[in-house]
């Protein structure tokens, strides 16, 4: 396969060496990771070809053949991406071109890497927002399955780290829940924002040729076509930022949960202990178990949001178009997208294996928690608030505050806090399922569009 | 008015000056931007207190009428907040207490300060966003606008910054209009996200008293109510960051923009001119007229970066619930609101007001720009692409390459240039069109709700 | 003064208004704060431009007596920088001009904003880093101090927030007074980076006229000359970010403090107390008394990274030579300046007054911390680490650990606590004063040439 | 060995796998980077422990051959570390115990992963700086070498990337080779503040054990050591953010480089060109000659500046000592280590190749680059500056500025561009060379003391 080793572009000249290897960076190894799309991509866009009448039935027969052995050798990690290659375009060309002749060499009718790696990136990561919504899913399913079961053990609520109000294992549980709808919903817009197809822009300046942009579109499950072609260049890294971030997002609220378990399960907080098998030890102290999971699940957090901005970094302050500093907006996007889904899985894993302290908990329920009920006692009894705020600041002053502990307290009504829990998770239950059915639904039939635009007949 | 100088928490006690001064920071100068939404929630909170039996018909009217004296008086710049007093919320309460009497002492029961500028920050940026999104429709019709009337002046399309295709004025305005459009879809995300009213939720565990949390939603135009206490504080930011990186993003937009105009204007590329009051001089240089303003676009759009960035490193890695650091959130947010609104008022001004330099821009269109034209005549007579190309490429090489540039080339289909050009820029300015629409109903409605809670009768 | 309202570029033609205020944004308010720095700065060029024949004595000393006036009303607040003038430097021109007639008119000979603002902001810097390098000596010895009164105080040791080995209150203190330590040598470096005269570059290219640039160096108290006048320009925002990391960086150190306090002051650690003038309450819950001061010294030790990163971004991914962008590199520096000097104060303040609380502190020193002890009494009798580790830890699982706990034990040598604490102590603050005495030596030989280049006879 | 599969911690207990997974992340892989690093401080603490006693001399030399055929075989890529030893220190103590017996077990006495870590990421880092200074030294000869052939060609000097004033070739290669040799100086300082030993300090709270720490940094080239054992831990991703921002800084000069390069190769400016052999092509344009390799030396450039704030990112906003968040500062730390090591060298390469476009330069000398040198003129003949800059300003707006073109003029002061260059070459030629004898004499002496402490005789 003598083609296999040449860049597209060879026109015979040499080229530096340490300057080429320099160009393809990591390349070759990041592009392993987008075989699969771009195959789905360039599938679609031998169907355009088709039907534009610049392939034949049997060149359109062939190349689809072709791209169903380089996605099967993919998928067993058997598909190799030379350096000399490049990237995976060259080598699927390089390939096709050998393996069918030369309608290989018509493959790149009417594209250029520019558009095809925006395709190539905008299936991965429209993939990878469904897969990462089960994930997140799942972590709120496992928030939600924890408060019913514990929620209603009673824990202190802290603000600035100073003992404040009575709070619960519930409410505590659901703020992640709550947290975690809200970055489904997110994930909707992320995958509105990518549901427009780049296929058939070129270079950034649009293809000369009557290729149909809508089918392209329609044939891998976009709802819109992506029309300006500098914009879709101008759009290298901004869609790669938006993925990002949403990830890092994802990452915020994670690095607040494993942030509050490391506190918690300090010696002096003491509120839970992590089960053994998820802890690691030391070097030196023979008596340690560490939280390193959660340690890291903090740090990877705060990486993230590093990764998420790289891709800002290296696309920012650039004219319109491309220019190759955008290729580097593939490599973190890569990594958050594994990120992301391993520590969803942890975390998930983490809610339900926590163990709760009960009796630390309940030495925890101070009598100045209840300072702020207290005053709404007496306000209850017509006291102005502020002058009721004075009163029992001054009764924990002299040592007079005895408050009534044993009351539900957390709650936002009067009804109390057990069954304003339940009602909340169910609310909470109710709303993701009703979400993830929507996502479940389109995820499905995208999936089966990509599967059909390979192996549906020419 | 003696009580307006002292902190709600006052005790009697002392404090340091010096970190009295620290502690309380730029908080006053700030808060002046915040008075009108602290009324307006203050107002739903009367109400809701109210309805919950916590104060009279004659109590809550005499806030309602406090509230809007205050209002009034902010609106002239008459309200002032006290380095003494802190932020605006102490300054409201002492104002009410001063004004209207004991009532102003009920005025804080059921909440915190905590829930009450979640609340505060949510009406600004919701309002804000509004603000944003017209703007952002009068750039995208500026845009549009330039396009109809010089969209198809041919413009050499760029990649590596090296002469590439042939593109067009319109083909490059256009590439504004439509990155401007998805941020207007991002911009009612960003509403869908804050779309839920914190109010009635305290310190983050909830108030013991029965307020009808619904009703304060629906009182403000809120579509929802933020049910977890605690994550109404872990949100804290979390809102902020949303808001401030929709700004950025589009100022990512005019970053190009203004790089696009810059390089444009140089006397090297020279395909536009500045109109000379849009230009500054030199101390130094005689001759200078510099485009200043649009390199202050470019240097903004990376300080909005910056700043939506500093909202998200002041928030991070914080354990749950509140921290003192969380109010430094609120000044990047608030400066980012009308650094946007400017850079977009000027970006459209500039799109209306640049000269065209046809005799220049006709002297870039090179032969070589019609260098894959020529390579599709190839393919089109049944050559294989990758055949075409290298001898297009041998051609140019060997000087024989004479292109026929006077077809119109830079069309996605056949059909040529102009007519897809009108084709675009028609279907973005309906869908423009219709997206504001949409918009401009959605801001009506809140903006009665937001009279309307102030100024109806108790 | 009719001058006082144009630009130093005027020449009739008018301005657009919005674009006016854009481009200006808010140097009239920073650039208050060069006023000195730029007076210092133009009173040597003034004796340049004397010692190079273009200016006669009597014109000189009309500028330096016109400086003088101008610094002196900067003093009392009376030196107005109005929105037309745009800048310090138009200001000054235009006083000069207007107070000292035609001399005013000859002083921006041989100079451009370009250098000027330079200059101004190195001498700015300069004058900062001594002044913060002032503030961290006196942090570094408040905690020298402390830890000689309070040093043997015994305080169990950390690593994963889980309890590890001893330590005391001495070790935990001197760690901030060597990091201290080494943002003194980190600053005196930036001192030796900004060791150099920009003044008589022009606009970045040169001036063709005989200006003896050693001359006005030495004049203002550089070292060395940047001579090549393309790299001032590129150096604008890179002086700037090296001003800021340091202070970024002592920023982190004191981050790591606030957290450390804000930690140890929870209730469940209650190892220490802030002293009540020191905290600060909630408007809704009566008991609070909350550690404010510290939460915001962690808040903004983030926010000078942010900051830091802002010049940083604004600077970045130009090409060379100056750029309007640059400007907006003043701010964040003007901005930083002041911040660090405050957290500093703090610091030094809450390390003298915070409160230890011996009783828990003797609590929490459990047994399992002493267990790498135990394992070296074996080793000390032949046990090979490794199994003297995991023979501990088998004691530890079976209930069978009781540590020898009277022993000083965190010592790095077998010595004990007490004498090393004294000795590196000792030695820490011998170290502080030797670096310091340098310092304030070099600090007053420049503070008087900074007089005498304004004072001096011509 | 049946070890080696096994933590240091390991006690018997399970771990969970997926945790187990997560946990380790990519730190196999990264100490391979490490294994060199680690065998030079653990030969260096075994000898420590001999002088105390805890080690035979037999032991010692038994530990040190084994040390020495773990460097060998890392040396030639043949030692493992698994992900069930987690990391290079387990591995080398797995090995050592494996290859010597009961001496192995004996290396970790008075040690923690804590102290080696820091101790082989110092040593790595140091190590690093030297081959940088290296690197950056060649670079800035190169800009000295092509300045001194090339430097008299004349050149506009560009400000808002509009026409300015007079420049030269020389002059634009200086200002590389200045703000170099800037970047030698701070390199001096990062290995000032790398220079301490934080051997010796366990886990962050010292050892109790008679162990000689200032033997151990001298053997291994420290001045001093790092006294305080929590402010080493706290020192993790302090020195590693120090290190990587000098690369970083370093970035920032070449993505200047590399932009006015991209900017001057445009086919519009066309001031050089590039060699055939350092430009890449496209895969549909047949023309193209692309600049790639100096936009991803831009695109890197941005992405060090990422990787620093990464390590900040993760290090920040901890309480003090260790926490298994600073593991993740490694990685970025030993990416940026290769990532400016390869910049340097491109941008050398470069700087040797580059063509000179000498007619298209010529043409670019336009006349108002010289309109600064008239005003001059006419200041030579009395005429206030700010008169003349107004008298020249109405020539060019009449269309009578017909300035002297012929006379060299990017000189600082009378006598000309040319002297003056060969002048600036020489005394930063000098310069480089003086700093760069002081860096070499001590990279020798320290990496001959890096090798004695492997082989020197027990």
């Amino acid at each position: 396969m003598s083609q296999s080793a040449k860049s597209l572009w060879d026109k015979g000249g040499s080229i530096d060496a340490l300057v080429h290897r320099f160009t393809v960076g990591d390349d070759p190894q990041c592009d392993r990771r987008l075989v699969h799309w771009d195959c789905v991509g360039s599938a679609a866009h031998a169907r355009v070809l088709h039907c534009a009448g610049l392939l034949t039935a049997e060149e359109l027969a062939a190349l689809l053949s072709g791209l169903r052995e380089i996605d099967a050798r993919a998928a067993v990690d058997q598909f190799e991406i030379s350096v000399g290659q490049e990237d995976v375009h060259t080598a699927i060309e390089a390939f096709l071109t050998s393996y069918v002749g030369e309608a290989g060499q018509k493959i790149h009718t009417g594209r250029s890497r520019n558009d095809q790696i925006a395709m190539a990136m905008r299936l991965f990561m429209r993939h990878h927002v469904f897969v990462r919504l089960k994930d997140l899913q799942a972590f709120v399913q496992s928030c939600v399955q924890r408060a019913l079961s514990d929620g209603a053990v009673p824990m202190p609520g802290y603000t600035h780290l100073q003992p404040a109000m009575p709070s619960s294992m519930g409410m505590w549980l659901c703020a992640f829940a709550e947290a975690g709808m809200e970055q489904v919903r997110a994930g909707l817009h992320v995958l509105t924002q990518l549901d427009c197809c780049p296929l058939g822009t070129g270079a950034g300046f649009g293809v000369p040729l009557p290729l149909d942009r809508s089918y392209a579109a329609a044939l891998t499950g976009f709802s819109r076509v992506q029309r300006n072609p500098i914009d879709v260049q101008n759009s290298r890294g901004r869609y790669e930022a938006c993925f990002a971030r949403h990830a890092a997002d994802i990452g915020d609220i994670l690095e607040k949960f494993a942030w509050d378990l490391i506190l918690y399960s300090t010696h002096e907080f003491g509120f839970i202990a992590l089960p053994a098998e998820m802890t690691t030890g030391s070097s030196i102290m023979p008596q340690k178990r560490n939280p390193d999971a959660l340690e890291l699940m903090r740090a990877r957090a705060a990486r993230m949001r590093s990764w998420s901005r790289e891709i800002d970094d290296i696309r920012g302050k650039l004219p319109s178009s491309y220019h190759r500093d955008l290729q580097l907006t593939k490599a973190p996007t890569l990594r958050i997208a594994d990120e992301v889904a391993d520590m969803l899985r942890i975390a998930a894993r983490v809610v339900e294996a926590f163990e709760i302290r009960h009796d630390r908990l309940r030495q925890a329920m101070l009598p100045e928690l209840y300072a702020t009920q207290a005053a709404y006692d007496l306000v209850r009894q017509g006291v102005p608030f502020r002058q009721a705020y004075r009163k029992v600041a001054e009764q924990i002053h002299d040592g007079s505050f005895h408050p009534d502990t044993a009351r539900p307290s957390n709650a936002s009504t009067d009804a109390g806090a057990a069954w304003e829990l339940a009602d909340n998770v169910e609310a909470i239950r109710g709303e993701a399922d009703s979400l993830m059915r929507d996502v479940d639904a389109r995820r499905d039939q995208i999936a089966q569009l990509e599967t059909d635009v390979l192996t549906a007949p020419a």
